[in-house]
């Protein structure tokens, strides 16, 4: 069990000053030709050798057999996994618990790097199931379900294991001085887990989002249950499969980590959420859902990332071309689907100084759309950009929104993508006053440009959206260093972690592990932050056990 | 601001540093005679300049004058304090918030660290106060009101302390290799306050119990609103005076830290809590009404300490007399009316082995009740151990407990103290299966020997008590090296710190600041522990602004 952990010890004291330092550091390759020849051929044979048969997991299927995963690029993908009974999950999950609480933390990290880099040794496999579940192309399915993932997923163990070797480990001599005597005592510190966690992941990034709860529940002791979206089980599936191999093979209980696999019309995350049994709650999804676990979950920590209105103010630019192309990007990827892509683009009625000279409104959102157009251009580059729609709602909603504001682009399927449920960005033009819609959360490749009074106005709205609605991510554009650090404050308080002037290779919807806090907890985005000491500190307790030093 | 910083850099350091030590570390002495001839008269002075006045807070009266406290000891204290309405507190909070948040940590620190200090020159006076609000005697009210709250308080800031500059200040170089190309960015990370923080305090231990969550507050960047308990006023009324003092002269609004005074007529902690300005609530009291918060108090982090059952078991001992000694010094000392005082003691039905041979549990329970007589046998000492009792509905409590079971030693008012509300400990014996009283909490002196099968049994209804009504504090007495061992685990996933052989001068209601994690969070007895990381770091947020690196 120790030798897992020296196999990984570099990576991980690498990764615990990463936390501390937090620039740029990245555990695992998001370049798909770094893992070699013939990584990709595999995890491609392996994804195929699953379709259409039942998925092979060892958990009990005492409630039979689920799913009815579909891709949104067309076909079903015909896997079934074993359901297994509330009270058995949480019955195998307690019968696990007492011997993953025994082992120590090097021990417990050890399996948690371990699986992990097994994890990342599998990246084409899940690449393509993220692909085929979820409806990202297939680049990103393999960087924010692969590699990406797998940095959040250390991210999340450095802390856990950071926070839990700060407390002594051995005995402490606690020696008082009592006028000429010397109280003696020895005092030992044990850290408790907390209980079983539950991680209810989301239908959009079911490994980026859920790993790092996943992994600091692990890691601090206590057993996991997986609840994925009953849209998107096989990444998770073959996520808990890997996992429950390495915990056998490491001599600890397989069911440390279970995977729940439910159907939508007999879903479980709420009765596992309130059972009694269930400790730890971690939830990515929507703000409806959120709210819920919030409202009816009592005496646990309650983790949520939920959703928000991302904004964008543009008040002026030093290239106007870069900002568009950049924008476009951010609203093109994933087809809008990211919980860090813009919504609202609010920008001066009267136009924004740029170094192609004045642009009107106007100018800024037909710059914007023609930049969409241009890079969506190529349908092998759109194909690649937009990926597809994961969840039929969102096709009726770009529908719907239509009618919303005036058309600056319409959206429309992606060309040579028959079959596949896709759709490009629609851009629409309101103005600030008209509070019916962008005032409000549109899922997906929905954006608006809002004409406000004036760049105070916009940033004023921009962050009153993040305060009141939630935020994930912010945008500014502007030449003035006197306004942008002004509103790195106005931001800041509002809980929304802003992005200045990008252009070229960097885009708001990126949230970097190591160094970017996702989610802040400041605003109703979401309670928690992808990864940060809070997140990990109130997932096990220290109890202290004192006695007289022997003499 | 950065002068009252450097002033207390080095405590600070110190501080830090024995946080991750966990020795015996206390930065502010405990023996009164340390603190100079002239302080001692000072303080009683001050105190006594006190009596029969309105209480000099400048503070708005905007809801008249409120106070009623009367000494446990016998005289009302004639004080009368500023009543602020709760739109007057919320709005004055929220008036100071913005300039508190924009200082520095260091500025912040600074300013607390000097509160600190000067709350340690002022302890005579708060000793006086504690006195005679809580009861306890004066060499209590000196040490728990005055440097062991100091030390709490500056265990906080020092977590807090610890966890902001854990990130990184300035400006943060993120490189991104890309292909041939490197992205540039620059990040700044801004620590960002949640928004007022209520801090409810108890009647018993105002200071030591709310100094945590008050200057764990303070220094992440939140307004404070002091909510003292009705009959218990003084000592925060005069803590708040001088830290508003600090405030002003360190050029901060005095608002940042009010006091909210109520009477038990209109009492105003639910409507604060609840009020959607107030965005941390800690609270030290009953579980009735810290049930009520972590049902009522949605979104938004909650911390409690709460009350359970304390238990002893005794399976053995080298030193019988020692023991017995030990234990009764915990029963008395202020009348059974701290947090972590044992009520419970399980003995095996069967006797104990002692280093004096034998004992039957008859034996045992009079042994105890034999070294409370003689503690408390002389009638000055008995008065310096007791003190009095807070509140007349602990007496009522002590007559309705005498039919609960035999009677091993009746309780009786402290000789000499006439004109004062005092009891000595009520002890009697139960056997275990008669489950009417013992399993509850009693709180005051009243405690039961409870008859149990064996050790093994009465280790299980010890760490069954504190997994289902919480347990602050646990103690054990056995010879037998492997049973410690066994049970120290046991105790540990019940969330309850043991002590275990404790004679001699140190005692089982002792919780040290630095070492002593006080309440787990791990059993119904309080949700959060002081002082733990998990305890600070809900209470700030970062956000991050990046932006591309200048050329």
């Amino acid at each position: 069990m120790t030798k897992l952990f020296e196999t990984h010890a570099g990576l991980l004291a690498d990764a615990v000053k990463a936390i501390e330092e937090r620039g740029f550091w990245s555990a695992f390759s998001e370049v798909p030709r770094s893992y070699g020849e013939t990584l990709p051929e595999e995890g491609k044979a392996a994804f195929e050798a699953l379709l259409g048969k039942p998925f092979p997991l060892d958990q009990s299927e005492d409630d039979g057999r689920a799913g009815g995963e579909v891709s949104p690029f067309g076909p079903a993908l015909g896997i079934t996994y074993p359901r297994t009974g509330i009270d058995r999950l949480i019955e195998r999950a307690s019968a696990s618990a007492a011997g993953w609480a025994q082992a120590s933390v090097e021990a417990r990290c050890g399996v948690a790097l371990e699986i992990i880099a097994r994890l990342n040794r599998a990246s084409f496999l899940i690449a393509h199931a993220v692909e085929q579940t979820t409806g990202q192309a297939f680049a990103m399915a393999f960087q924010a379900g692969g590699p990406h993932a797998h940095d959040r997923a250390l991210e999340a163990v450095a802390y856990a294991y950071r926070e839990m070797t700060d407390i002594p480990q051995g005995d402490v001599a606690w020696e008082k001085p009592a006028g000429r005597k010397v109280i003696r005592l020895t005092k030992e510190f044990h850290l408790v887990p907390r209980g079983i966690g539950l991680v209810i992941a989301c239908a959009t990034f079911p490994t980026w989002n859920s790993y790092p709860a996943l992994f600091a529940d692990l890691v601090t002791g206590n057993p996991v249950i997986v609840k994925p979206h009953p849209a998107v089980i096989l990444p998770l599936a073959i996520t808990v499969k890997i996992a429950r191999e390495v915990l056998t093979e490491a001599g600890f209980d397989a069911d440390v980590i279970q995977l729940a696999v439910d159907a939508p019309e007999a879903p479980v995350a709420q009765t596992l959420a309130v059972h009694p049994a269930v400790a730890l709650v971690d939830f990515t999804g929507s703000s409806e859902f959120g709210r819920w676990l919030r409202e009816n979950v009592r005496g646990k920590p309650v983790f949520t990332e939920e959703t928000g209105i991302n904004t964008i103010v543009i008040d002026s630019t030093d290239d106007f071309a870069a900002m568009c192309q950049n924008i476009a990007f951010s609203l093109s990827l994933y087809s809008g689907q990211m919980c860090t892509t813009p919504q609202d683009i609010f920008v001066p009625r009267g136009g924004i100084e740029t170094n192609e000279g004045h642009k009107s409104l106007d100018e800024v959102a037909s710059g914007i759309a023609a930049a969409v157009d241009a890079l969506l251009a190529d349908p092998a580059r759109a194909a690649a950009v937009c990926g597809a729609i994961q969840n039929p709602a969102t096709l009726e909603r770009i529908d719907k929104a239509s009618s919303l504001g005036r058309i600056i682009r319409p959206s429309a399927p992606v060309a040579g993508q028959e079959g596949a449920r896709t759709a490009t960005p629609l851009i629409l033009a309101v103005d600030a006053t008209d509070e019916a819609a962008y005032p409000k959360e549109q899922f997906g490749p929905i954006s608006f440009v809002v004409s406000c009074e004036n760049v105070t106005d916009a940033i004023d709205r921009a962050t009153r959206a993040a305060r009141t609605k939630g935020g994930i991510t912010a945008a500014l554009y502007s030449r003035d260093s006197d306004l942008i650090d002004k509103a790195a404050g106005l931001y800041a308080q509002a809980g929304a972690p802003l992005s200045v002037n990008l252009t070229g290779g960097i885009y708001v919807n990126q949230s970097a592990a190591f160094s970017d806090f996702h989610v802040t907890g400041a605003n109703p985005a979401g309670n928690a932050c992808l990864t940060d000491t809070a997140y990990v500190a109130q997932r096990f307790r220290v109890v202290c056990v004192r006695r007289p030093a022997a003499a």
